[in-house]
């Protein structure tokens, strides 16, 4: 039976994991850390933690007797919480995370989280979010119908911690999937890291090109319509949000953009050709096998 | 008194035309023309049209004795229009049209509607669409709180019945604004060509990278969330409805592409380095100021 769970990180994804244990039923104790002092306030005043834990030390010590330690950090933030944690905890105990790319943790994992003395260590990754982040957007329904998806490495023993974990996010309204972690990380390069790149260049390109002439910045905000914003709405993102992103899946990010710089360049050298009609037709291909 | 309108094209945009200007109160007599019978036969049923014309020929018969004649078919088959209205039209008819590229129409009606005995041509565009088209499609609140731009020659002539139509148009709920034609052809590159055209590069590559392969197709289905939706909906959009813009609009098209290319390497080339942070906190800038 989990009891006590230390989120550390309580920004919209922590605090939405308070709050959605707190709907789904969880009568336990959640302490909570976040290394901004305002994330924490917000969170404990909306009802996402119940106990504020005021340092590292201090956050270390209650780990030791938590059932599970969530870290809902940025992906580099989480592999330093990874070597601070396996040391001081035991078999039983459950360390589970919310990173957006899952390579360089799962591998941590498998090195920190080994042998007969270690606790236990489930990566995950709940596909939910907003362009901006922040306690104070947190939501008890944020997980609902979103994918959380899993990368345990190859050898993970599922424990009876781990299933009633599983247990808890399926009361969330969320749904779970396995994945290599490989594989988890490639295909979010797809999916969202690429969609993130691309808004972020568009929008940087828009604000360069209208941002210094007040004059044409109205007319493209009279004239741009949902096309525009969709485009540029994840634009909004912040950085600390995805440098970590790029620095731990540099690789597939690089790919993608690459694979999407010469797909911009043959459509630009074709507007005249019938070869934009085969891009066309492709893309229409996409929505029709949906 | 705007009494006939002839309407060349009951696609989305033509018959919506029609649908709204009977919601506005509209009781002269609306006829409709267009290649495809089937479009012609939804925009009468739906109740856009009350006269079908069934030939050219019949068209341009009842384009001389209407007040107003629409052009709402793609900007080459406008240009072709055009050149077959001008000599039969009289000064106090009004040919306009919903082209999505303004320059080279302009230029043709400064050339074709020029000198005393010829009608007033005024060019148009209603920002507003769906990604796919059709008569089946048209709703008469389609231009609600869209802006429709104008970009009439320097030497236009505001005539009683242009500000008749303009009148009709604020009905529609839309807000009108005129425009240079070269200006709005450099605009609509940005916030409209460019986002269709990455929307379909991106949508072509997800198809080549994952159409083939049904359990990858699964898995993108899975995992894409709202960020992918959004940055393929475009994708959808059909060849037929672009082919034109592509070819009308080549240059500026051309340059928006390239400037995204280029921003797209800078930023695979910094994901490991802070210039990643000055591009994002550009992008961000373009969202604050709004």
């Amino acid at each position: 039976m989990i009891e006590r769970i230390v989120i550390i990180g309580t920004g919209l994804i922590g605090a939405s994991i308070g709050l959605a244990l707190r709907q789904a039923g969880f009568t336990g104790a959640i302490c909570g850390f976040d290394a901004s002092g305002s994330e924490l306030s917000a969170a404990l005043e909306g009802g996402a933690i119940d106990t504020v834990l005021h340092s590292r030390a201090e956050t270390l010590e209650a780990a030791e007797t938590a059932d599970i330690t969530l870290l809902a950090v940025p992906v580099l933030a989480i592999l330093d919480w990874m070597h601070l944690l396996a040391p001081i905890l035991k078999p039983g105990q459950l360390v589970t995370d919310v990173g957006s790319t899952k390579l360089q943790i799962t591998e941590a994992a498998t090195k920190l989280f080994a042998g007969p003395e270690a606790a236990t260590f489930l990566p995950g990754h709940p596909m939910a979010g907003k362009e901006s982040g922040g306690a104070a957007l947190a939501e008890a329904t944020l997980f609902h119908n979103a994918m959380w998806l899993f990368t345990p490495t190859p050898d993970h023993q599922q424990s009876p911690i781990d299933a009633e974990w599983r247990g808890w996010i399926a009361k969330f309204g969320a749904r779970t999937l396995n994945l290599d972690a490989a594989h988890h990380d490639e295909l979010c390069a797809w999916v969202s890291h690429l969609p993130q790149m691309l808004s972020t260049a568009l929008t940087a390109l828009l604000e360069d090109t209208f941002g210094t002439d007040p004059a044409r910045r109205a007319e493209i905000d009279a004239i741009g319509g949902r096309a525009l914003r969709e485009m540029t709405r994840l634009g909004a993102s912040p950085y600390s949000m995805w440098r970590d992103v790029a620095l731990s899946n540099t690789g597939p990010v690089a790919a993608t953009l690459l694979a999407l710089e010469q797909r911009l360049q043959h459509i630009r050298e074709n507007l005249k050709t019938p070869e934009l009609r085969e891009e066309f037709l492709l893309a229409n291909k996409f929505h029709e096998s949906r």
